[in-house]
């Protein structure tokens, strides 16, 4: 008998047809010959709703209370996903984080796992239960309650599926599993029916947030393959796994699997800094001294001892970036400040490009034909970024798309 | 040091403004130099807001997963005050009910307390903590959460305070205290000072509602003084004591303390049943098998080896009442079911009634002068009550209230 972990969002039990649609799909799943653990998130818009409450009291809030008011959303959902699979007569039991033996380290607001304890779940299913956990949610040393940042209940169905030695591993959404790139932009995007931890990784960090991406590390740690599919359809959707086992499968292998895009993004450029050691030292962590995290950076070669250094921050950051960065500028004297708010980036992600040279060419090349400039690079093992003005983005996603064969077949 | 136990129900906790005055009635109460435990219900209409939402999946729903659903109401009041404590500058902890050491037996939605464990509060408490326990929840033996029935708050503020041996327990309401009678009704209804258990169990069982019957139980039980009172003023309200302190400490003694009213029953009589042994028993164990509480009963002296029943039930158990007694009257024969809606239920409650006869004669005199009928009549050692025509109820209880002498002095 197969152990499948099926983890289902918020939007897939936004309201009680929803939660019924999933009891049913959760039954099936039983009825198919298997024992099932359900994780699920909080129903619809609860968690912000919840967020706006506390913001209404504080702005600052104690973060071990606010664990104790959003660890609520995930138990109206336990409970009424139990309410709705006993309407269609079968058993199942309700657990919080902490009930399912989930147990986290000392941290609130953003705890790590540190180990599953299996026993009262292995215990429920022995006889015959649907076992019910509240994603999010973890019991610390002290007793508390503590949540894992947000998406965490993704990160609660990895967990689980590696503690309980889970068959397969099965997260629930609104799409229908990992596109090409976003079908929103480009309509020929085609469904990947494989992709890698790693591309997965370099996709959620490029703005394609389909998994947490804390999760599919941990999915990588411990070897669970991850099934994203829809919670509305029936269809297949993407595998998450590791690429020994996508090079094994696959007959044709791409040197690209999707093309991202971020448009969250700005850029800011400091220029004539002194060419002296120890400037952008001194940048990069009084930004980080403050938490704001730099993505892209690139320095000019120095021109009469003079420099310019420019990097991109998220969009959310602007105000604080700025202030610090006229602070520095005045330090330094650095002749100015410029922020570019009107910058998109464009990724090309693949697990082939390490065994073939010539994609970064590829890119700059497409982008070039098309007369988009490219305003700063960055490359990892599998991916390729480049900051574009966002008036050009959709049209770049789209010819990259083209360009790297990822369009469907005619 | 002091140790007071202050409850704050549902209607003091219904916003982001009336938090914060909680909040800081509480720090006043630390800074007066107490420790402080303070018990909290759902804010507003949520726990209403958590029962829709299961009703839209299922009327029937398991008992288990609705203690699940229910306990997330108070858990997002005790995260929310800290919150608001926080704010001000003073230390507090949020417990759950579990959490907080409220130990209770099996039975969901209806738990009954069986034992407190006050480790962990004392704990805090000794390091300077305001210490925020979540209302109308517990552990059962099986580690589930579990609730206490409605009003279920009022009695973990009581068995707290008896568990915790604190020095008082206060309630808070959006009322001043316990009244003569309904201000809304009578105008110049005054508040008591002070009233015994007994009196306050007979005033709730008669529709006066300012504390759940189970929590005066437990405290007059336990010896537990409450001090019920409003959120929103400073002035004293009522000490709900025993009758022995109350004798000791009041000068000049009221034969009465309170006119009740209750206009939420109905009225059935069987018309011309057999008059043979048994016939009552089955009528009343029927209605109990079915779960219709039974209020006050009268059986006519038997005519011409027939006799009528009449007896009052909640007027949501109409429907219900009437199905059962048209079964019961065809196999006995009987010739006709009446069903009265249009009927109030009149009490006179006193602790003075015990060593004072007349006082059953006084108001039905008073009835009689301002020609109200008396359609049924029970009494117990502390407590008359009247079913009356509902027309008439406001005059009665206003005659009634003038008549035992409980109007403010002019």
């Amino acid at each position: 008998m197969a152990l499948v972990v099926m983890k289902f969002g918020g939007s897939s039990l936004a309201d009680a047809d929803k939660m019924k649609l999933v009891a049913s799909r959760i039954i099936a799943k039983k009825n198919a010959g298997n024992k099932v653990v359900a994780v699920v998130s909080a129903p619809g818009d609860t968690t912000d709703e919840l967020l706006e409450m506390a913001d209404k009291i504080t702005s600052n809030p104690p973060a071990r209370e606010m664990d104790v008011l959003l660890a609520t959303g995930e138990m109206i959902s336990i409970s009424l996903l139990a309410m709705a699979i006993d309407t269609m007569d079968e058993k199942s039991v309700s657990l919080t984080g902490p009930q399912a033996g989930i147990l986290a380290d000392i941290n609130y607001t953003r705890a790590r796992v540190k180990k599953v304890n299996p026993k009262k779940i292995n215990s429920l299913l022995s006889k015959n239960n649907i076992v019910i956990v509240a994603g999010f949610q973890a019991l610390n040393p002290k007793g508390d309650v503590t949540t894992l940042g947000r998406g965490g209940s993704d990160l609660t169905a990895v967990v689980l599926a590696a503690g309980l030695e889970a068959d397969s591993c099965e997260i629930y959404s609104d799409v229908e599993g990992v596109y090409t790139t976003d079908p929103r932009l480009v309509k020929d995007a085609k469904k990947l029916e494989y992709i890698s931890y790693d591309e997965m990784l370099e996709m959620a960090g490029s703005g394609a947030q389909i998994l947490q991406s804390r999760s599919v590390e941990v999915a990588k740690k411990f070897g669970v393959e991850i099934h994203a599919r829809s919670t509305f359809s029936e269809n297949q959707g993407t595998i998450i796994t590791s690429e020994e086992k996508i090079r094994r499968r696959k007959m044709e292998e791409l040197f690209v699997s999707g093309i991202t895009f971020d448009k969250n993004q700005v850029k800011f450029t400091i220029i004539d800094l002194p060419d002296i050691p120890g400037v952008a030292a001194k940048i990069f962590s009084s930004l980080a001294k403050i938490g704001i995290n730099v993505d892209m950076i690139i320095q000019s070669a120095a021109v009469n001892k003079k420099n310019d250094i420019s990097f991109t921050v998220s969009r959310k950051e602007t105000k604080k970036t700025q202030i610090e960065l006229d602070k520095i500028a005045s330090e330094f004297k650095a002749s100015q400040v410029v922020c570019d708010e009107h910058v998109a980036k464009i990724s090309v992600v693949g697990i082939g490009m390490k065994s073939n040279a010539g994609v970064a060419g590829k890119m700059f090349e497409i982008l070039h034909k098309k007369g988009i400039n490219i305003e700063m690079i960055s490359t990892s093992e599998i991916k390729i970024s480049c900051i574009v003005d966002e008036m050009d983005m959709a049209k770049a996603v789209e010819e990259l798309h083209k360009g790297f064969g990822l369009s469907k077949k005619k």
